[in-house]
């Protein structure tokens, strides 16, 4: 059975699974200095056509506050939208591991924009103040909208003006990438991003996760940063080698096209129903729903519900790489058997 | 080819690897929630005959950072021995995580003992000094060698009359209860350690390490801060059902008796050569060897080289689970075909 | 020339200073061992009527910060309003020194009432969140407000019917006691506040700040915390013994009084200008007041303006002990010569 | 009566405690903008002959520490002497603020050589160590030695040719150039110290220490960092105003030579004593001093003893600005009288 409470609830693609086994083959230099993880590294370079910087790590978590610690000094801070994961989901991981403040300012459907950010400047030398650093923004976001490219380089361009960095928690970049039909060139690269978190675990790897540096300067200091946020792994060969057919082959995309398409069939299913609100504008693989609260003791007993706000009871249903259309159309099937 | 750098090194257990692969196996609920978690934890309470708390975790710095700062408050400090992993191996990861002093005595073969530690004992109470709370130990140490049980038993013992903890940084641990043919209860549940890091990486695991807590009271707010730690894995089921065969078929034995005994048989193949020096009292799978200089250039033609001390040209030898007596013959073969 | 810009501005009470010249009477125990700080904590007791912990600082920052972080673990959070000192003011010294997250929530007029803090309730237990723990409110608040006794009283028990602590910032405690006509033990005492930032820097001392503790056994570790947070004085007497006539001859409230009232002269002396709108309802020595534009340049001629909303051009004028009437009438008159 | 216990036990000079009350005159602008802080810089730049930069603070463990993090970045680390003040007497104020690791390495007579931190040099580069970054000195040492100013340079340019700074704790450093008859110039600014924790409390101030750095670029930060250290005092005035006298009228340098004249005459008075040992070679102001254990009851009924070794039953004896000959006398009669 699927669950719709997210995208990590998922397996690993067969192919991904095929590369750790075959990867098993005797001895290899440990600590990332093995050919899969070179192998692994020349890909990030071709997906976003730079020599960009590249460091696999286990959890969304760590490629966010490593890479966001290595842009910090502990007096600076990072701004975001109160949704952001590193906010909210993170249980004070940036806090603690840098020391760092998180400058949270409300979100406007997820996002946040240059004139969001604009109050913070006034900060800027005075010392009584953390000092504005880092604009950090999720693609897709975690209310399940998509920044377009002009919205990032808006932001990237604002950042450098102010002699600030950007970053995307890209824990769902993928997601995003396909949603406007873009590519990782011309949504980071060429956009100006500083810093990207690369995630490719809740897209049907087991645990890929990167923090990938356009500025060769900012991350010269990452590996040590990386081995003091404990995530240097010995074996990282089983990391690296999942990059090597999600990026070769496509995976990612393949992946994340099912996903969208997935939530798009879901939600045009669920606006059959006239008792159900669709709240977000959905491109991604995340959607909110309002449902009538007497739905939600049936429902539950089949499929795990993450009610996200208990007020209005709206749930959120994420869709996945494997979510099938049966899978859909059994859940809904289960929705009409229970109203 | 099989190198003699680390045990890292090496790659996967067929069957762990196998385990891995079955429990790709549709949707299950995320960060350990899950069944192969469940198993996992049952598995370790049989092994050690006690109701522990596990935490499954990617490294080895992680196991021992995060587990360690559970255990103290900022202005308390743990005292090891100076060839200590967590002192010179971690790149400071507990000073910058936890913000804890580590106070490092001169090592006597690897080990500290009781009057090693008394010396931090008139600090207590006073507020200029880092207060003392946990002792840490290797098994097997750094050096290779071994703790005896009752040397850790008068550990522990003189910890808890000063009010102190017991960790066993176990990066090595089933080498160490094969080397001495005792058990995990007798070795650390029995004789009073509160903490230990359980290795499984270097053992055949893919990425195996476990924080196992002894007493709840202390462990009760780990989950947080392995969370904040950056080692809440989404897919965990992926870590936690290796240890599911690791355990329950004894693969942390196999593995362990053949490093060690291939060490064994290293050594003594070794002693063979005049020129060549054993340094340490080796009774797990890592030698140190006293080899003459001009050796390293040719030597290192072929098989990697880990000089520990190069004023005396001392090498590090670490067997795996893997390594064959197939591949010591190869190896002394070129040895005596460079000299 | 007396200035507006904060009570900072002024100099010390002339007893205060005599206070400190008389304990500079030859050798002392050092670090606060003296009988100089043993008296002052005895005045301490008697002020709040309970048997307090009391450690004195030399900056209302290092007050907030030692103490908060004396409650916490780093994995806990504060939950305050958005224009609290902590999280405006201090550069992210609870961020660094602590790795907490601070929780920040529009405030109300300066205020947080129990309300606003019961959506963080729901993180308590989750993994992936701070887990809220402390309240955080300032007496008198950053916006010149006042909590009411029963404000108080109702934060408390909201504190601890939830596991929490309710701290107050009291940078400005005495004119907060002095405003409603209440006492250290009815407004601190008897509300159940557990920790209380003791400001008298602003009221007159040259350097006095005392962290108090209604519960020693929230503060039984403070000493380590405040040695860590380099505050431990070697010459403590010097602070300690401003404490004394501050307490013993009433000088709090004879400054406190004079502050508020000089306050409420000027606020009605302004009030006389049509032109001028006063935003706050000021029971406190703190003032907000919408002024034409027209005026800051040529009042800055003479006064510096700390402009806090540039949009609305609205500015802070903070009084004194040793503001007087005198003062107030020249700037009055200063005002009607440039309009 | 005098102590013997600190220089910490001393009060303070009175033409200090006068230029407190003469600075006490009126409004002033917090926070260092005052015309005290303007002053007392100017002065520490005709001390040193050098366009420093100067950051007032209020405990020499606040000098050391916000002066040494705002040299290193986490993952880097101070070497020093086992003995050093940084590791022994601050609680671990480095680790907790900074999260850095000390690197310590057994004193030879307090000091430290080039040939000490070599060893050190190998894990650069290495992401698996902490990376030494900072050389740390105490003068005069806590073993009451006196660097030489050729040992000073022989470190300084070590550090340098190594990609490290050089950092003097000098919580005695007057007494240090009084001892070798140097000047600031020759033993700090000459030898290329790069940051000096400059002492006056312990030499006749009330609270007067001050982070010193030779090189404006390491040092543009400092400003927030003592803000997030807790040591930007409000009132700085007053700290502030305590260095004019000190630095323009020779205050340290009369003191200093009070203090370590005194030591010797102590000395040569103990010295008398068939039973007691001189332990160290003192130039300054600090004796240890091994005495009969039949001697610690009677003499600690009058005279505390800082017994520094049990075992020797050797004690320190430190003398003040304002110990006398009379002192010297009484104290050497009450000796006299008990034996």
């Amino acid at each position: 059975m699927k669950m719709f409470l997210s995208d990590n609830n998922s397996g690993v693609h067969p192919k991904i699974l095929e590369a750790i086994y075959n990867c098993n083959n005797g001895h290899e230099p440990s600590y990332g200095n093995d050919k899969y993880s070179e192998k692994a590294m020349e890909l990030f370079q071709k997906l976003f056509e730079k020599d960009v910087d590249v460091y696999f790590v286990t959890s969304g978590t760590a490629a966010n506050i490593i890479g966001l610690t290595g842009l910090l000094q502990p007096f600076e801070g990072v701004v975001c939208a109160d949704t952001a994961h590193i906010n909210t989901d993170e249980c004070g991981a940036l806090e603690r591991f840098g020391g760092n403040k998180i400058l949270y300012v409300p979100n406007r459907n997820g996002k946040i924009y240059p004139e969001d950010i604009e109050d913070f400047l006034s900060s800027i030398g005075d010392e009584h103040q953390v000092q504005p650093k880092v604009i950090s923004i999720s693609q897709i976001t975690e209310l399940g909208t998509v920044y377009s490219v002009e919205e990032i380089k808006e932001l990237a361009d604002f950042a450098h003006a102010n002699d600030m960095f950007l970053h995307v928690d890209g824990a769902r970049i993928s997601n995003g990438v396909v949603a406007l039909d873009s590519s990782f060139k011309e949504m980071i690269t060429d956009t100006g991003v500083d810093l990207l978190s690369f995630g490719g675990t809740k897209n049907g790897m087991m645990m890929g996760e990167a923090i990938v540096s356009f500025n060769k300067k900012i991350s010269k200091n990452f590996k040590y940063i990386r081995k003091q946020g404990m995530q240097l792994i010995s074996k990282m060969r089983f990391i690296s080698a999942q990059f090597i057919p999600y990026l070769e082959e496509g995976i990612w995309k393949e992946n994340a096209i099912n996903s969208n398409n997935i939530a798009r069939f879901i939600k045009e299913e669920l606006e059959k129903f006239s008792q159900v609100e669709i709240i977000n504008e959905s491109l991604g693989n995340i959607l909110f729903v309002k449902i009538p609260r007497s739905w939600n003791e049936p429902l539950q007993r089949k499929y795990p519900l993450y009610v996200t706000n208990e007020r209005e009871n709206i749930i959120r249903i994420v869709t996945s790489f494997d979510t099938t259309e049966e899978d859909i159309r059994n859940f809904i099937d289960y929705i009409g058997g229970i109203i």
